[in-house]
This record gives C-alpha cells, structure tokens and sequence, in this order.
C-alpha cells in the first residue's frame, strides 16, 4: 500500500531512521533516538531501561526517583530514570504460578502471575511525604481462586516494609482474566477498579466486587456515604458498576472529575466518566461482541438508567494506563488524555472539550509495541512501557 | 459538565463570541466571523449562502464559479462565491413528492426528493474544459418506485442543456432509502455509489446494483476490462460490492487509490479504501447493529474474503462527502482528509499515515449542523454545507 504521510513525515522518519542507523551500535533498542512528528510536536524516543516484564505502572518519588511495577515479575523496582538504574525492591511479592496457585495459607505473598493475573498499579498516598504509604494491587491467589487486592507498605531503604493488606475483592473466580486493578486517589479516598472476572453477570449484581469501581478510606475502611452504603445484600464499597475490565483510572487535573476506560470484548472498548452510583451498563449495553461472533446479551447499545461512553474504539485498542498531561516540556499536549494501547500498539493522545473526544491521535502507531504504562515525569516527558519490556521516555526533538 | 479546554481555547472562544455579538447584525447566520482553534490551526467560518435546502455537492468551474446541488429542492445552483449569489439554473431537475412521484412517462425529469431522495451529487468531466460534460446523480421516481440514476448536461448561460440519461441503477425500491449516489471520475471511468436501497441482501447478489460501487465510461458504457464484466447473471458495471450506504468517494491526490465512507446501521460507519472486485462485506459483517437492537446477520464483524475497513465510527457519525485537503491557505492540513458529519454536527478531520488513520479531529464539533456538502475551493478554503441551509467557508484566522 502507497504511504500517504506528508512530504515533512516522510522526511522526519527518513532522518528518524538515520539516526537510529548512527546510534544502534550504542544502543539495546531499536528505539533509541527514534523520531517522531505529528500535528506540529516532533518528539524523540529514548530507551531508559530494557528487561522488564511487562511493566504496567510507575510513580515518581518526591525525590525523583520512580517506583515501578511488573505484572509478570511481580517485582517492584527502584528506577533512577537518569540513569535507567533498576533495584529491584525486598520485600515485595513473591509470584506463584501453575499449581503454586494454591498458597495453602492465603499469605499476603500470593501473587498469582499468569494469563491476566499479576501486578496491576502502584499509587502514592496523597499525604506520601508525611506517611510514606506506597499502594499497590495485584491478583491475589487463594488454593485454585485468585481475586484483586491492594497492600499498602513503605519504602526502606531498598526494601518495603510495614506491608498491610487493605483491600481483598469479593470477585474470585477459578479463571486468571479481568481483575481491573487500577487505583487512583480523589483526595482522602482511593478508588480501585476490579473486572468482572470473566463472569459477565456479576457486574450487575450488588453482592460482589466484580466489574465495579470502588471507593475506599487510605486504610480500606468503607465511607459512610458511600452511594450503596447502608443497603441490602450490597456490598458497601462499590461507588459505579457495569463495568467489565477497567484498566485506567484518574482523577482530572482540571475538573476533578474521575475518568476510567475498559476493554469491551470483540470492539466498544470504552472511555468513561465515572459517576457516583452509576451504572456503565455491561453486559446490558455494550457496543461490542462476543470473540466468537454474536451479540452481547440483547445486542443493545443502549438503555434507560446505563451510562453511555464518552468514547468508544472499535475495533478495540485494548486501552491500558492514562494521565493527563500537565507538563511544560510538550505545550502543545497541555490537557490532552494520554492512554496506552496494547492490542493496537501505540499511544493514544486525546483532546477533550466540553465532556467530547474532539481529537484522537495514535502516536508512534504500529511502531512501540503493547504499550501497557503510560506516566508523566516531573521533567515533563512523558514515560512508557511495553509488553517487549521495554520503558521509555518521550523528549522533545529538535 | 466542567469543560476541559485549554485557556488558549477558551480565550479564543470568547474572542469568537465577541466578534460574533460585534458582526451578528449584519448577518443572517450564528456563524458569520465565529472562529475556532484546534490543534494549533486558527480558522473563521463566514456565511456564503444561507436559505439552501439540503445542500449536498459543489464544484469549482474553471471560471472559479461554482455549482452547487441541494438535495431536497433538487436545485442546481450557479453560485458566485466572493459575493455568494446565487442563480437556480433552468432546464434543472423538477422535483416531484408525495403521489406525483408516479411519474407516468418516466421522463428523465422525474427526481424524487422525499426521506433519502434527492440530488445527490455533481462532478465534472475530468476534460470538462473542452467538452463541458456536468454529471449529477439523483433518486429517480418511475411510478411507485425509485432508484439511482446519473445523468450528464452542460451549462450554457443559465441554463443546463444537452442533457442525457447515462445510468439508471437496477437498484428500484418503494421506498426511498439508501441511493448512495456520489460520483467521481478517475481518469476516463466515472465511479457512481449505489446504497442497499435498504434491501441488505441485494448487496452481496450480482444481479442488481444495489449496495455496489460501479465503474462506468463517462457516456454510461460499460468497460469490458470490469472486474465481472461477461459473468452471468452479474451486472457488468459492479466495481465493488457488499456496501450499505456510500455518500462519499474520491480519489486519494497522493496515490491514486479510489476511497469511500457508507453509513453503518446504529453504530459501525466505515471509511474504506475500495479496491477491484472487493466485498466490503455488508449485511455478512459489520461493525454496527440493528436500530432495534440485535445483531447485523449472524453479528460477526470479520469473515474471509470480506474487506475490513480502515476506519469505524462508533456511535456512527453519518458521513457525507469528502476530499483531501491540497490547498495552500491551511497548510497543516494538507493531506488530511475531510468528511462531513451529519449526525454529530461537526467537520471530521482525518490523518492517514500507511494507510491507516492516525488522527481524527472534529472540527466546530456540536457548533456547525449536519454537514452534508464538503468540497475544497481553488481559493484553497474548505467550503462546507450543512442542513439548516448554509454554505460556509473556513478560512485561516489571524
């Protein structure tokens, strides 16, 4: 097929390609010094570290330093993004697979690893200066079940200590898919997400955890006024519900308001805004289907009392991470949504106006493999990380 | 809702509405002088025409004069567009409604021009300047029925004359859905788009042209060298086939390849690059449903030997029309893509790189009407014609 990309794009990936040629001898990566230009920002690709396995969530430290997190490893690292050093952290999660599943104690330890299961996100506490609570959420094994759960600890040293479970999902299931596992913090509450555990009609049901948003105290504590708090046969912390495998979770930075994406199944993968009491419909509503061909439920978009997206890809991009940019480095993308998309490869940028996608970029598209971590530096470049283990740094190129 | 666009937007939001209340009086239209800023571009909207009844297509002579079609009055229109006057054109179409559209000698004056029915589109010989071939698409009536036809005229003074039926579609319904009806020439073949006529099943038969895109000599004869041309029981003008509703086709400036958009059902719009005997697949696949819920066919959005688009509206947009963008007076723009968007009132900008979409923008998204009419002037401004009967013209602003 003829490329259609503008004489200007052809001539930045044509020196793109000669700057990768002059720098890979000095470089693991094909990546490294890439160049990339679309809609005016023309920015550069640097690899700041190699060898992770699937990394799917970091924060940076008020010192500069970042944690990290790897969903298949279960480790948790220590990252000088100056350096790329890695030291991974003691005291983290020790993984379980195939029939080590089983953890005959249920320790906090038992992290299940495979298909789906692993480490999801890390968050700092709002107050992290003054407590030093470090969040993390993973799939917790119990004998053949595993569900989401969130631990909070602190950071030692090169070790996290004081670890504490504070959340365990009522939402186990025999299968390893759809834990969610996104956490975010709106002020004193920390939101966590779970999917619907491959269980579709759970979503809807008041008596357990799958496919619903929660809201939690720092410590796991339920808040009173919480929308289903009080009522029967309801599980108290759930905040939205209808959801069926939510990967992103944030607050935003100008509104306030909290935002979420999920996977649909075959297509209607969604962005939502996430509403107290809410319902995001599924498996109701969805747009949707079935891997093996065929409606979900009633093959219907749409419904009385069910929210309806503010976006929707099809076919599916399998959206994981978002932020919205607030740094000085790209002005360009001040406000825009960044997401990363693992089944399309590439990172997502989007222009929102008015509650309305308004734009819908695929930065470096086919080009930077299943992008899993999406974070922004306090240096304003923008971090992310791919299923080929790969974390890096997007700067702006000359 | 919080709107989330960026200070800089919002500034120039309100220096719109100040320019706006400051020129409001001396135009008929919300649109005079309102100006935008998207993606680092600033443009202006100025009323060209107003009054128009569904303008759908519109053509630049060489004169820099242009034509302009409305499909519900089925006028043909000389229109001046520095001082945006406006001539209807004698020897036009007569439009017919209600129980006249048993038109009893099937004249080739018989447009109908109820729900879908109209004048679809215009296009000129690609050698118009020596022999001044005009061709214009309509729904037309022959008694209860309708269907698609081209016919071709030439322009002398005010007045359309010479004018000769060179297709009639074997695409007759009662009713008066789904014409399709766009057309464009590519090199000596003039490329017409026929919809289902909302019959699904017509566009996987051969026998009949409904639901196909069709390749033609500029007289209406039939290339010999047809990707079916001497197959039984098969229409030998079929190009294309498996299409729902294309009410957009051209041809790429940069590589030559013939693209179109159709409508999807609710959900599932798809922009398609059209290539020699290919099945786009509709009913089998489809990336919409039914409007009463439920699936397409067996609900299955992908299937050998059927064509995947490049690109899915979902919820659907309603395209109509499009080009791509050569002109000099927005130059961040060249090479996009335009279509108009009927059901969510906005311009929809694309970026194709590889061919694949890697930006969609909505321009004046919500602020501009159904955007039926899209079209490139040799002034290098966008002009663009939505339901409420205005012709508007982007310019750059300062």
């Amino acid at each position: 097929m003829n490329s259609m990309v503008r004489g200007s794009e052809i001539g930045n990936l044509r020196r793109g390609i000669l700057l990768l040629v002059a720098t890979v001898a000095g470089s693991s990566s094909l990546f490294a010094q890439d160049i990339f230009e679309s809609q005016g920002v023309r920015y550069q690709t640097e690899v700041v570290a190699t060898g992770l396995q699937q990394p799917s969530a970091m924060v940076f430290l008020p010192d500069g330093r970042a944690l990290l997190v790897e969903r298949r490893s279960a480790k948790v690292d220590l990252l000088d993004v100056k350096s790329g050093a890695i030291t991974a952290l003691e005291g983290g999660f020790a993984p379980l697979t195939g029939k080590e599943t089983g953890a005959p104690d249920a320790t906090r330890q038992s992290v299940v690893t495979m298909e789906d299961a692993g480490v999801h996100d890390i968050a700092l506490h709002p107050n992290y200066a003054n407590n030093g609570w470090i969040y993390i959420s993973y799939s917790l094994g119990e004998h053949e079940r595993s569900t989401t759960a969130v631990d909070r600890c602190r950071l030692r040293g090169n070790r996290l200590v004081d670890r504490e479970r504070i959340f365990t999902a009522q939402a186990y299931s025999e299968d390893r898919f759809h834990y969610g596992g996104r956490l975010t913090f709106v002020g004193e509450y920390l939101f966590v997400t779970v999917g619907d555990r491959h269980h579709q009609n759970r979503a809807q049901q008041f008596s357990n955890h799958a496919g619903k948003i929660l809201r939690l105290y720092d410590d796991g504590r339920v808040p009173s006024d919480n929308p289903f708090f009080g009522r029967a046969d309801t599980r108290p912390e759930i905040w939205s519900y209808g959801h069926r495998n939510p990967q992103g979770l944030m607050v935003h930075p100008q509104t306030g308001e909290l935002w979420s994406h999920e996977h649909g199944p075959l297509g209607g993968d969604e962005l939502n805004i996430i509403r107290r009491g809410a319902n995001y419909g599924w498996p109701v509503i969805s747009w949707g289907w079935e891997y093996s061909g065929g409606p979900i439920g009633m093959g219907i978009t749409a419904h009385e009392g069910m929210e309806q997206p503010v976006w929707v890809w099809t076919p599916a991009i399998a959206p994981s991470g978002m932020f919205v940019y607030t740094g000085n480095a790209f002005p360009a993308w001040r406000g825009s949504m960044f997401i990363g998309s693992m089944a399309q490869h590439h990172l997502n940028r989007l222009v929102i106006q008015d509650g309305r996608v308004v734009v819908e970029e695929r930065l470096m598209y086919g080009k930077v493999g299943r992008v899993r971590l999406v974070a922004q530096g306090p240096d304003g470049f923008i971090y992310i990380g791919n299923d080929d283990g790969q974390l890096l740094r997007l700067r702006p190129a000359n």
